[in-house]
């Protein structure tokens, strides 16, 4: 009968009485708290004698799983009478709440003592594996939603770092007198149940409500554990690396549904490859034409005399199968469809894209989409994209590699970010997913000398084996991947019949999946750019001290807010200020945060020698640079001595102007020739420079 | 002895005996737990007989304030033994702790029984008077930093708004079967103390900690008060609407250190009059100059043949008094002073300023600075300002008035602002605030025509009751007043001696201070602007029941967890997703948000249909449009709907373009002709429309 004997892997959704869940706990070493199981009165008696009075009775029922709803929990029987009319209540209670379940006894539990009361509970995610979530007691979890959440198996460091997070963690530490718990034996539960997930993958849900903490020991005072079949993770598809290479750089391009027709995606697709100045061979596949923009059409891939690197499917969805087809025949390695008509349009649409997934199987192809709106590679002059971003007057080549699961918002945002001045590597729309994945484009740009920071719009992760693997590799290679999520609003919608299945949301959980793989998540769409900008060229900071270099009071009073709202140090200087203090006027401030004042404009040379003095003290790891209204020709002095300064030192410096470009156009395209970002607004140089802290501190806490 | 029969004023920081502030809040009917100060041991046990056992001991001493750490508290004491030696002890404990004591006795007191405890709390602020704090008792307030904060005096709504903000606040209101407080108990507290501080202002700091609360009654446990002189607030100067007028609207203006020389801020200031089209009389004054720029030069004011509306004093420092001399002469009653070396050069400057203060008060003026960066008003092209945002090559007029005390952020800021297309009524430089302060330009700009909003960049008021009647004064114009206030990060600075002080900083003022005053504080500064425009044209929204509208899933989803996060509801559409239905194709959604996915490039008129029968919808109070990448020419067709759209309906349209702008000029220079802004990512669209909806509650709130 018990579970723990029993190792059953036939579970469909049911939850063990506590006694099991606590005989499974048991087995692990966990530190359930005293307690038998009675099947008699005076068996329960002489079990309440045994581990002594007050005790706790609760009939065991896999049938009735909410126990106090059903009145069969008696707490503090200080005695053998109050046991006896307890005993029977349960009894009575259980068979008016459902006369049809089964009793496997009553548990005759010690009373724990009040202690400090945590709750620590698993959830199992169809995608993630397990995950622990641990939270303070009574109202905390419930009512402040003060909880952690890590991916299982948690280490202690992370134990730590849960305990750390939480909005009550001075209660746990202990404050004001107040004895904290010891962490240790938090961290030892923590690592049972790590070796319990592991070895029993069929727990999907489990709430440890409450452990109670003393200054001696610890107990687990209830146990309710859902168990549920095990989930395989599909194994993930192999990519070999000359196929993706064969779609990122290709020789040869057909363009299946190619056009002359601007209002068709086709016709557009076909002009910009070509205006983009594809260098490589280029077959326009279209039966009705014979000529498309001056290149002999073919009537099918076939008829192609030539080998084909990439095929650019953009044909009408039921049409995709038969060109797969021709692509087999073809032996074509490489395949985007950007038809849209699959998945995303409902049952019919699943069954063809899954039609098409077998087909790429089949042909050993890598695919891209469907749903997709192509790849570009600003670097490489290759455009097989259709989206309308296309038509942006300039086209900057940069390092950033930017993967969309969204290519509407994808591409919109590649469009702002080159008229702001970011140029990029790689551009993907990843879409559908059907066969290649985002993670497939992290682990592949992780190796590609082009990129150096990979930005991602994402709405969900398919694939976490590969994913891990990816984003391992990239943290290796020292590239950060940074990730706007999208869909927190639409979480929860998954019933959940334990505590920390509720209170755990989605969004939650992707929070957990990010910092278990040492991705930088942003909160803000527009960070995916200014963010991966800023790592393009700039040096990680060694620590938070920052300081802050204006020419006003306002500026300045801004910034330092700024900082401590997102964790930066503004240390006050000593030396430094001193020397500083020979460079700007007496109504300037020489200290933290430095103020040059408007002097800078009839002295701009002063500017460079306090930015100097700065970047040459020890105790700063960064330089936050907030120019105000900076007009040309003195904003122009100023870009010139901060390129020059930061070309020549190993800290990051963040510039920030507030004034607008059209009166600094000189000084902009000093900028811009550099590559060097430059932002309009306080807040998003602190913001930015908080993520290169933040990345350094994830370099150090992944020992890489 | 006591302070209740004395009604002293003569307090400079003194703490009151528990038993005092007892007996003071008991005058005003505060249920204070019952209790007696004994001066014997006979009497202390005759006074415990009488309350009944368990009680509480305290020794009463003014020298000694923290009794806990003197051991001067004796808790739960059960009988007459135990309170002879608890008696004893205290005596011993205080002469130990300060042998120099004076013991006034020992207060006997009922031993409180458990119950849901709270922290009420005040704090008086030099500027703005007494507040109040309440907060959950343990360690919500300590550890979680969970309390609210609000003027005093605090109306029944407000402790109910009070109480609804705090995170805990489940718990004073019931929970799970869990009892909350009456909050008519918590009401009547509040109501007391109200009278409490209009009739004893020099109340500075009071503690009543705990306050705990039963299902019947409710008892204040602990009471500490601070007492100390009365603040005695200036009396605020009256500014004559006809001088503010003059300043903002001269027919004649001198400027007093007007130069040719382009280098100095003289020769750019005057060069802007000119240049932006003054259509007054204009004369320089400069002892060394004949002729500047065409115009006749004169040595001083006094030479000037004309009266003089607007006197701008550009001038070094220590020449400013004697201009202002000739300034009172000349019978000028409006002056700017540009100079700088004032009160922000240290004490020095701060004597310079005060004599300026008086020579303007002896002459009847009404005077802007010193270290102002002066006045624009773009809508009648009067620049008397020297900052280089004049360098813009647009400058636009519009229905924003902006007034700065930093003059170098504002300047930034209107530059920024007029490159992105905003147009503004008036721009202030308020800087040292000597005379004329943000108050008056918000009363002023209440009943200026050409304004329709006024933005502020504040880091303090210092006139606090002038502050209340403007901002009053806008609401009732229904003309909001958006403030960004800075110098978060320089607050608690100031010693507090109370609880209540530590915890309630000065910026948890200021956000009291803004929501007394109906005040919509923008947490980012670039919102002064984003927020602002939208209150030029926009009508005010019903309720927050908004209809998301988008041409892309990604753009539906990013949305949508905006509205959550900014507390917009986005309801299911019936009826009106029927309607919707026959417009967009089927891979679409006709719900809410909705998604009439990429057709919208071939069938732009699809999307007026669209956007129409949203604006019909009567559940729907406003609509968040979110376009994506969105090139011309059909940006243009749906620029040109959503204004139509919108001039028609009386509902809000807000809508954003992550596109480019620059693949889209044509549609951007319908929107910009139309003034009607668009902003770039969804954030901004949301947060603004956020805004929207809260200054109609503040209306409502108001009952105005």
């Amino acid at each position: 009968m018990l579970i723990s004997s029993e190792k059953r892997n036939d579970y469909h959704g049911e939850f063990l009485t506590e006694y099991e869940g606590g005989q499974l706990l048991k087995g692990f070493g966990l530190p359930v708290i005293e307690g038998k199981l009675a099947t008699s009165k005076d068996e329960a008696v002489s079990i309440a004698r045994e581990i002594g009075f007050p005790v706790v009775l609760k009939g065991m029922s896999r049938q009735i799983t909410h126990k106090t709803d059903a009145g069969i929990v008696k707490l503090n029987i200080e005695n053998e009478t109050q046991l006896f009319s307890a005993y029977d209540e349960i009894l009575s209670n259980a068979h008016r709440y459902d006369s049809s379940a089964h009793m496997d006894g009553v548990l005759v539990q010690k009373m724990a003592p009040k202690g400090i009361e945590m709750i620590v509970g698993i959830k199992r995610d169809p995608v993630f594996g397990h995950l622990l979530v641990i939270g303070i007691g009574g109202i905390f979890v419930e009512l402040m939603k003060d909880f952690a959440i890590k991916l299982m198996p948690v280490s202690d460091d992370e134990v730590d770092e849960m305990i750390g997070s939480l909005k009550g963690s001075a209660i746990l530490r202990g404050y004001r007198g107040h004895e904290g718990i010891d962490t240790a034996r938090l961290k030892e539960i923590v690592n049972g149940l790590n070796r319990l997930v592991e070895e029993q993958p069929q727990i999907a849900e489990m709430d440890l409500n409450p452990v109670i903490f003393y200054s001696q020991g610890v107990a687990i005072c209830d146990v309710r554990i859902l168990m549920d079949e095990p989930v395989q993770p599909a194994q993930p598809k192999i990519h070999p690396v000359e196929r993706l290479d064969k779609m990122l750089n290709p020789r040869s391009i057909a363009v299946i549904g190619a056009s002359s027709d601007e209002k068709k995606n086709g016709g557009r697709l076909f002009r910009y490859i070509i205006e983009n100045g594809f260098q490589g061979k280029l077959y326009p596949i279209n039966p009705k034409a014979d000529n498309i923009r001056g290149y002999k059409a073919y009537p099918s891939l076939k008829a192609v005399p030539d080998d084909i690197d990439l095929a650019c499917i953009i044909v009408n969805a039921q049409h995709v199968p038969a060109v797969l087809q021709d692509c087999i025949e073809k032996q074509v390695q490489a395949v985007i469809i950007y038809s849209s008509g699959f998945a995303e349009l409902g049952e019919e649409g699943k069954k063809l894209q899954e039609q098409v997934v077998q087909l790429a199987q089949q042909g050993n192809m890598s695919l891209l989409g469907p749903n997709s709106m192509g790849i570009a590679s600003p670097a490489k002059n290759i455009y097989t994209v259709f989206g309308s971003a296309l038509e942006a007057p300039v086209k900057r080549s940069g390092s950033i590699a930017f993967v969309s699961q969204s290519g509407a918002m994808g591409s919109a945002l590649l469009s702002r970010a080159w008229e702001q001045g970011a140029g990029f590597s790689r551009w993907v729309s990843v879409a559908n997913e059907a066969d290649l994945t985002i993670s497939d484009f992290i682990d592949r740009l992780s190796d590609d000398e082009a990129t150096k920071v990979i930005s991602v719009f994402m709405e969900n992760i398919k694939d976490f084996a590969k994913f891990k693997q990816a984003a391992h590799k990239a943290l290796t290679r020292r590239k950060p991947v940074l990730v706007f999520k999208t869909g927190k609003s639409t979480v929860g919608k998954r019933a959940v019949q334990s505590h920390t299945g509720s209170i755990a949301g989605d969004d939650a959980v992707y929070t957990a999946v990010f910092e278990k793989t040492g991705v930088l998540r942003v909160n803000h769409i527009d960070e995916l750019i200014d963010v991966a900008r800023i790592f393009e060229q700039h040096p990680l900071p060694k620590g938070n001290r920052m300081a802050i270099l204006t020419a006003s009071g306002g500026a300045c009073s801004v910034v330092a807010d700024l900082c401590e709202e997102y964790g930066l140090e503004v240390p006050v200087l000593t030396e430094t200020a001193n020397i500083i203090q020979q460079y700007i006027p007496p109504f300037g401030s020489p200290y933290n945060p430095v103020d040059v004042t408007a002097e800078i404009i009839s002295k701009p040379e002063m500017f460079k020698k306090v930015l100097q003095a700065l970047v040459d003290d020890e105790h700063i790891d960064g330089i936050l640079v907030m120019l105000t209204t900076n007009a040309d020709p003195g904003a122009s002095v100023i870009a010139q001595a901060i390129l020059e300064i930061f070309h020549s030192s190993a800290k990051p410096i963040v510039v920030g102007r507030l004034g607008a470009d059209n009166i600094a156009p000189k000084a902009m395209s000093i900028y811009q020739d550099a590559h060097f970002p430059v932002y309009p607004t306080p807040e998003r140089i602190v913001r930015t420079m908080s993520y290169l802290v933040r990345y350094r501190e994830i370099l150090e806490k992944q020992k890489i």
